[in-house]
Parts: C-alpha cells; sequence; structure tokens
C-alpha cells in the first residue's frame, strides 16, 4: 500500500534495526483519515471473504479495528489484556509470550462475544513474532469459530511470525513488509 | 441520549448498585453503528467550540474517540497506562488513583503530541470518581494547552467525579448520567 510506505518514509523513525516507531500516526497519536484508508484498503483485501467480526487485541488494535470494521459492517471485539472486574468471569483465554518483557501474559475474550461459527478476522497495527495472533488464533478456536483471515497494517518481515502464520495456512495480509531496517533505512519487500 | 438510554436498559447489566456493564455494545464487543451515533452527539453537543485534538485513555476510550473524530476532523492521542520501550522518553505524566486496583498508576503521552495552545477535548466511556480526567488534565496543563470540553459517554452521577468536574468550571458533558441503580434498575437524571 503506497501510501502507508510513504506514511513510514516520511513519519516512522527507526530507533534501531529491530525498532520502527510509528506513534505519530499509527499507536499513539492516531491519523483517523489515513486509518481510513486503512479500513478501505482491508476491506478490499478480504472484500470475498465472509466476516461477521473482527477481533483485536488492546490498545492500538482497537483503532484500526474500529475505523475498519465501518467499511465491514461488523461488530469488534477486543481482546484484553488486563484482568477486570467488569468482565465475565466465563472468558476464552490464551497465554502470549512477550519478546519485550521477558514473560508471558493472558489474553483473554468473554465467551459471549465469540460464537461457534463466527467468521473473524484478526487485525493489528504489527506483526513481528506472531505471538498475539497465535493467541488471538487459539481463542477462535476455543469458540469453535473460523479464523478467516489475518490483517496486518506493519509486518517485520525480518522477524519469523509472517512465516510462522502462512506456513500454518492462516490468510495472512499484511499492508507493508519491512525486510530490513539496517543502517536506519527501511527497506520493504 | 435517548438511544444511548435504551441500549442501557436493553443491554446493560447491573451488576450491583455501583457496577453496570455494557461489554456488549461499548467496552469489550463495540457496535460500532452506535458508537457513529455516539460520535455525532459529541459532535453536536460540541459543535460551537474549537477543538483541534481528541484525546482519551487506553484502552475502551480509543473506540469512542476514534469514531467521533472522524466528525470533529481531528487527530487522536491516547495516554498509555504502561510503559513502552516504543514511547517517548520526553513524555507528560500524571498519577491517576485506581479505586477498583486500590493504588496509583501513571499515564502518560509524548510531548510531540500535545503542543502548547492545542484545543483538547477529553472524551472517555465512563466517569465516576473522575480521577482519569484529572490525570489528563494535568497533562493538558503541563503542555500549556487548553481543555475546552470533556465527553463522556455515561456518568456515575451517584460517584462524585461529575460534581467535582463541574465544580472546577470544566465544560462536561455527559450522555447519559446515571443516578442509581438501586434494586437493579437504573435510574437516569
Amino acid at each position: 500500500m503506497k501510501l502507508l510506505k510513504d506514511k513510514i518514509l516520511n513519519q516512522g523513525k527507526v530507533v534501531d534495526k529491530h525498532i520502527l516507531k510509528v506513534d505519530s500516526f499509527l499507536n499513539h497519536q492516531l491519523d483517523i483519515k489515513f486509518l481510513n484508508e486503512i479500513g478501505k484498503e482491508f476491506k478490499e483485501i478480504f472484500k470475498d471473504t465472509h466476516i461477521n467480526k473482527i477481533l483485536t487485541i488492546e490498545a492500538s488494535g482497537i483503532a484500526i479495528a474500529c475505523i475498519a470494521a465501518q467499511y465491514f459492517n461488523v461488530p469488534v471485539v477486543f481482546a484484553k489484556k488486563t484482568e477486570s472486574k467488569n468482565l465475565d468471569k466465563e472468558t476464552y483465554e490464551s497465554e502470549v509470550y512477550s519478546f519485550t518483557k521477558g514473560k508471558n501474559y493472558k489474553i483473554r475474550v468473554s465467551k459471549k462475544y465469540i460464537e461457534k461459527n463466527d467468521n473473524i478476522l484478526v487485525l493489528d497495527d504489527f506483526l513481528a513474532n506472531g505471538r498475539a495472533v497465535l493467541g488471538l488464533k487459539d481463542i477462535v478456536e476455543q469458540a469453535e469459530a473460523n479464523l478467516v483471515g489475518v490483517g496486518i497494517v506493519i509486518e517485520k518481515g525480518f522477524q519469523e511470525g509472517g512465516t510462522v502464520l502462512r506456513n500454518m495456512g492462516i490468510n495472512l495480509k499484511s499492508l507493508a513488509i519491512i525486510d530490513s531496517m539496517e543502517e536506519n533505512r527501511v527497506k520493504f519487500r
């Protein structure tokens, strides 16, 4: 997606060869017009796929999922990372390993909001090691729903997530795939 | 807002006299069409106020802020509750007391994303004790920006937040104010 690549080149900041900051438009400040273009692009990519729910994970995935959902005309459900007294006791849970924090954390979705045979599109801002998507896939499977697609804004192609998910047969589409960020230069696939 | 009140009566669940669950449409599963009506309503309420940025707090505030921002044609910034290596070192910080958890937590916004003289509208899903809004107000003031309004979807009128904020002269507008939830019945103001 050219608009996204331009945005990454113009506004993204390569912190080191593993970390790209896009907090001016994607995950801290949110450029809503731009997110609408992202949403339209996901709809175009998945236009022939029957989808009745979008699943994401807090926090930055929520923005993308909500704006995109307007083009799919479906509700969004976001998996929670923290325990909350407002969350049902009946939840699907999965463990996700965080490479940043060096430990597992739990993600939870109330059993009420993913039903058997739901056709679920997972959306998220970044794909690196793929652990968050695998956790969401686990929850979709516990609910006996169908993971019909995964849409990612920025895939770090130099980490294993993309390969792992594609090798599992997951219908993964990334709007931009970065192959390397050596010497502060973003190289797209 | 009648649509919201009907939604609370039809889909909300009073857990006890302090806790209302609206996770089927507002803060776990997200009813995007309904959030668009919420967004339009906020725009109508604040149509004569000059606003150039919407500020909210992760996680559930993000959904409301993003959808509403489309009607204001402004970017969203969300305050982060967790430390992240992707967050700038230069941040505005504030301490927020959580009654649920019985302790303080920090909220942070990168200094890049709130500028002096910005006219900020704060949006959030719930107002109870008002501590999160006071934390956001503190951050807005550190940045020498202007807090021109606060829009809340559901105000728990039986808790102190609304009174505290209005007594400070804050331009607070809540789409629904609940005066009590005794005997499992929601009573609106």
